[in-house]
Order: structure tokens, then C-alpha cells, then sequence
């Protein structure tokens, strides 16, 4: 169990401070251009998640990400107390990611963002994006299993830019992100709405999963 | 044949909600640097091609294109039925994911593109582009069978900068793409030219993959 | 033989008209900035090299270059008749796949570059580019023969921007290059010494490897 | 022995020619968007890696960085003699990479870069990029081996980005950078403050990777 958490622990910090730390970096380059800026946080943040992904894997099952945590859940492949745990490991270390990334790059530690991230349109996105990482992950689990670490730093690739939100697609990213106020960033208020639409999105795949690639045991 | 049917409705809605979506991200961003907009294009289509392929591949070949349904048509590997079923699913689910594209970015869900694509250079490209893709599904199947979802996607990756059009390659995304007035679009007129030169393409590339890599079996 | 020559004149008929197209359609739209025509030109070479030596590999080796053709000449795992036929076929077939962007792209067929590329620094660069794709295809062949087609893909994917002459590393397309005054382009008049250099490195490639990775059948 | 050194020579020349050169091209290219260089920087380092260590991985371990070889000395998986070959053949070999960048681009060989990279945030970066490369090259090893190549250079290519220092993460490579006055140079007076947080890294990351996978032979 400890071995578990240590990995949710590891994979969370690196992903969190990657998000923010690539997109200080990117922004701070960019010389105002915002589309290399999210190409420069794009590349990097795919990149992460294939490394994390097949060196975790194995350990913990590499979710970082607590809509994850939720669809393994449903599917009783991950006990109630366990998955708490994960939760709570998954947004602490995630933090200390953030946090990180600020000290690199010599910022305050303890920000708010100010972003807006809302309306429709972004939840609606964040509902799509969310669906869309928890078909890919149960989806290629059971289709082509050696896929999933490249297939999931893939569609997160991808969801960066087809979503009009940027695809947080994680709850608990979208927590650490309200802590920074920097290209990543979203306003505090606004958390709430993302999370509820990333919530809706992991639990409707959860169902078409299944429909999809069948019941039973992971391939 | 409803999860097949299910998988290729999935599959057509992620690809054109990202082509389309991720053209109108980068063109909003990019600064009115159209290659740092097809760069953002071009990573997001290529990556969402080789998750999908790789999830939903097993369960229905994944198709989302036509043209590739008419070429497993002509080799009788997909029955004369379910091929036109496959191709209406492409159709509607496909467009179903530029209106979703639509909703995500706050634009009106109707629309037509206005873009003129058109004339014998860019027919060539479309003609080329999907002799190469059906080419490249026929071939690496035989060859090497487990590089079908990278080399799709890889392919795809190349044709968007080395054709004229931007390697539309596939008829259902070119009628899609008459529906979307923005990066991605092509004029409602110009769509039968794209399409006649796509399905041109696709029926040469069945008859060279024949001789090229033999007949029978699949891998 | 001749499925074998076929998938050659196919390797390269792509590849090159995926330099040629790419550096076209690169420079066209990136608004003078150069090193994102180059962003451009390298995605789509390093992509294409992949999925033609994936599918094409097991048919014919997936040499689509002299230099290549001429190491395995060396290890005698091509007999010389066959290789004269490869590299004849290398150059017709490229010199079609360069013509092809041209029409693509409404261009006229017939040119010639004047884009002088020569010097003591550029023919190093070509002779360490060579040397490093022989060494790179050699090698892995011997360390990790599933790895052959991404290896040459992303080698060529650094060496584009490594090298001062940008890497042809192909005597076959460097004749191609010369036939088009576009972004790829050479001066004809600076085609042998780009040749000479790109040889000398194929051929120490060949010594090199023998001693890193022993004599003997491959993998 | 000797095919073991030569190995993590020609590695450490290439890996070193193309982190100057890449950057050198990237520079000169980019018209002042420093995103854009380190993009193109980014591209060819990763591309580089992965090829290098699929290739050499077998005969040498494909070191390439003294961090990676004393982490393997603290494991006892190579002995403290050859260790020291290692690390003398990795700085020798990695400056002479160095001066054929130079070479190539027709600069002066011998240059000491003016650029500094200094303070704790720096620092910071070095110290955590090295714990994560050690982390990932150890815990996929046991985790999933086959992907070392791919997740060593992605790994590179996220933390290009989400450190602040660039993730220079090997301390011979830092003696190299020192070595040259362009894009990825490094003043010599901040050589050892990066190096010492590289070596601190490196340590831990042995600590941490014995904890999650486990002790015993590797996969």
C-alpha cells in the first residue's frame, strides 16, 4: 500500500510541476505568442505522462488523477478506502508539484490565480475531454495494453488543443492549477464547475465502456 | 455489429471534433502565423489518430473514413451491408463531433465553411494523400501489424505538410469540414472534387498493396 | 526483385515528395520565420520515414538511399547487381516524388535550385549525418531490430537540426533536391561534394559498427 | 571493455553535437522567439536519445552522464574502475561532440561561454531534473523495459520545459556546455554548483527507486 502511494505520490508531483513549470517556461518565451506558449506546455506535459505511465504503471497504476481513481472504483477494481487515499495523495503531492515549479523559477510559492476558466463552452469541454481520458485508458487497457502509456500522454496531446478549456480532464489538477497564478492557472471560483463536469465525463465512460469492450477482467 | 457500429461512431467524433477544434485553438492563438496553426493542427490530429486506432482498432478495424471501408469492401474483408452502414456512422457521428467542436469554442453549431479548396494541384494532393493512407493500413497490416496505430497517425502527421490540401484524406471528414466556416473548413462546392479524388486514390492503393505484399490472410 | 524495386520506387517517391512538399508548404506559411518552416519540414520528414520503413522494411529493407544501399553492398547483405538497381530506382522514383510536390503545390515541374550549399562545415555536417544514420540503422538492426523505423525517423528528426547542412545524408535525394528551387533545394553545382562527404561516412559507418557490434547475421 | 567505451563514446559525441548544434541552428533560425529555439532544441534532443540509447543500450547501458553511471555504482551493477573509464570517455568524447558542432557551423572550436546559470531556483531544477532522469532510467527498467529508450528521451524533452535551468541533468554535459558560447552554453564558474545539485539528484533518486520497485536483479 505504501509502495502504492508513494507512486501516486512521485507521479503526481512530476505531472503537477510539469503542467506549470513547462507553461511558466513556454509563456515566459513565447514573446506573446500564445499558440507556441501551448506548444511548448504541450509537448512537455504529453511527454511526462508517457514516463510516468510506464515506470508507475505497474506500482500503483499510474492515475494521478482522482476521475481515474473514481472509474476504477466504479468498476470495483480499487477499494473505497484505497481510493480515498489515492485522492487525497494524488491533490497533496500535486501541490507540492506546483510549488515546486514556482521555487524553480523563483516565484512566490503561494499563489491564487485570477484566470477565468467558465461558461458552457469550457464545461462542456472539460465533460468531453475527461469522457474521452477515461474511454482511452479503460478502452486501451482491454484493445492493446502495452498501448496505454503512450496512448494516454497521446490523447492529452491532442485534448490541449481540441478542447476549449485546454483539457484539465483531472480534478485534482484543476485544484493544484487554482494555486498558481501563472499560465496554468485557474480562478478559485471557478474549480467547482470543472470538477463537476470532469466528474459527469469519467462516470459516462465508465458506462460505454463497458458496452464497448465488454465486461470482465483487464487484459 | 452495434459495438462495432459504436466503436466507429466514437472514434469518427474524436477525430473530427479534434481536427476541427484543434484548428479553431491554434488559429486563435497562432497570431496569424498560419504554420504555428497547422503545426497545432497537425500534433493534435496525429496524436488522437494513434489512440484511437489503437482502442477501438480490435473492435472494428477502426475505419472513421470511407474510403478505407471501400478498401476492405473491394479485399471482402467488411460485407457490402455493414460497409454502408460504417460509412453512414462515419457520416453522422462525424459530424455530431464538428457540432460538439462548435458548442466547445461558443460558436454557432450551423454553419458552412466559405473556404475555396480547389483545382487540379490540390486534387493531385488529395489523390496522393489517400493513395498513401489506405496504402499505409494495407501495408504495415501485412508487414507490421503492431505500428498500424503509429504509422496511421505518423502518415497523417507527414500528408497535412507535404500535400497541397492539407490531406484531407477521408470523405466523411471532407463533408464535415463543409459544415465548420472556420481553420478546417472547405466550400460546401468544392467538397465532390476532394471526395472523387480520394476514392481514386483509395481503389489504386488496394491494387499496388496487392501486389506489393501478396494476397491473403491478414498478418 | 521486382516487388522488391516496386516497394523502393514507393519508399521513395514518398519520401522525397515529402521533403520537397513539406519544405514548400513550410515556408509558405511560416511568414519568413525559418526555423518554423523547419519545425514544419522536420515533423513531416521524421514522420514518413517511419511509417515507410515500418511498412516497407520487411519487402525491401527500406533503403530509399545509395549510401544505405552502398553499406549493405559492404557487408554483402545486397548483391551488387541488385544494389545498382536499388540506387537506380532510388533516383528515378525520387526525382517523380519531387516532380509530384511540384504539381501539387502548382508549381513548374522542371527546375533548379540555386541555393548554394557548400563548405567545409556543411560537407562535415553531412559526413557526420551519414555516418550517424548508417551507425543508427547498423546498429539498431543488431541491439533492437523492432526499433529501426522510429530509430531512422527520430534520427533524422535531430539530424535536420544538428548538422549545418540540415542533413540530406542521401545521394539520391540530394540529386532530387538539386531539381527544385524551393525551401529544400541545392545548387546542382553543389550536388558531388554533399555526395562525396555523405560516402565517406557511410562507409566508416560500416567499419564502426562492425567493431561496436560484432560481425555475424543480423538480429 | 573497449566495446563498452567505444560505445559511451560515440553516444556521448553524438548526444553532445547535437544539444550545441541543435541549439546553434535552433538560435540562428528563430528570429529572437527563444520558445521556437528551445522547440527546436527540445525536438532533436529527445529524437536523439531515444535513438542513441535504443542502439547502445545493449552493448554499454548507454549511459552518456556521469549522474547515470554513479547511480549504477551506488547499485553495484558496474564496478568502481570502469565506472571512472566511463565517466573520463563521456567528457572526452561528449567535448570533442562539442567541437564538431562547432566545426560544422564554421565557429571558433575553442570557446568558453559567457551565459550565467545560476541560484537556488536553478539549482533547484538540476536537483529534481536529475532525480527524475535517474528515477525514470531505473524504475522503467524494472517497470517496463522495453520502453527505456522512448521514456529516457521523453523524459529529456518534458524537462527542457518544466525546469527552470533546461534540464542540463548530467554533469559531463555541463563541463561540455561550458565549452561553447551559444544557445546551450553555460559560464564555467556555474559548473559546479550545477553539477553538486545533479549529483545530489542522482543519490537520492537511488534511495527512492529501491523503495518503489523494489530491491534485486533488474528485469
Amino acid at each position: 500500500m505504501i509502495r502504492r502511494l508513494s507512486a501516486e505520490a512521485i507521479g503526481s508531483f512530476f505531472l503537477f510541476a510539469c503542467v506549470v513549470g513547462s507553461g511558466i517556461m513556454a509563456e515566459s518565451l513565447a514573446g506573446g505568442n500564445v499558440a507556441i506558449a501551448l506548444l511548448g506546455n504541450t509537448v512537455a506535459t504529453g511527454a511526462i505522462l508517457v514516463v510516468l505511465i510506464a515506470m508507475l504503471g505497474p506500482v500503483s497504476g499510474a492515475h494521478f488523477n482522482p476521475a481515474v481513481t473514481l472509474a476504477f472504483l466504479i468498476r470495483r477494481e480499487i477499494g473505497a478506502g484505497e481510493a480515498v487515499l489515492f485522492v487525497l495523495v494524488q491533490i497533496a503531492a500535486g501541490i507540492v508539484g506546483v510549488w515546486a515549479a514556482h521555487l524553480m523559477f523563483d516565484l512566490p510559492v503561494w499563489q491564487f490565480s485570477v484566470k477565468p476558466r467558465t461558461g458552457a463552452g469550457q464545461w462542456l469541454g472539460e465533460g468531453i475531454a475527461t469522457f474521452g481520458l477515461v474511454l482511452t485508458i479503460l478502452g486501451t487497457i482491454r484493445a492493446n495494453r502495452a498501448w496505454v502509456p503512450a496512448s494516454v500522454g497521446l490523447y492529452i496531446t491532442a485534448a490541449y488543443w481540441f478542447t476549449s478549456s485546454t483539457s484539465f480532464a483531472n480534478p485534482a489538477i484543476t485544484i493544484g492549477r487554482s494555486l498558481t497564478d501563472t499560465f496554468a492557472g485557474i480562478a478559485p471560483g471557478n474549480v467547482a464547475g470543472f470538477v463537476a463536469a470532469q466528474l459527469v465525463g469519467a462516470v459516462l465512460a465508465v458506462g460505454v465502456a463497458r458496452f464497448v469492450w465488454g465486461e470482465g477482467e483487464d487484459g
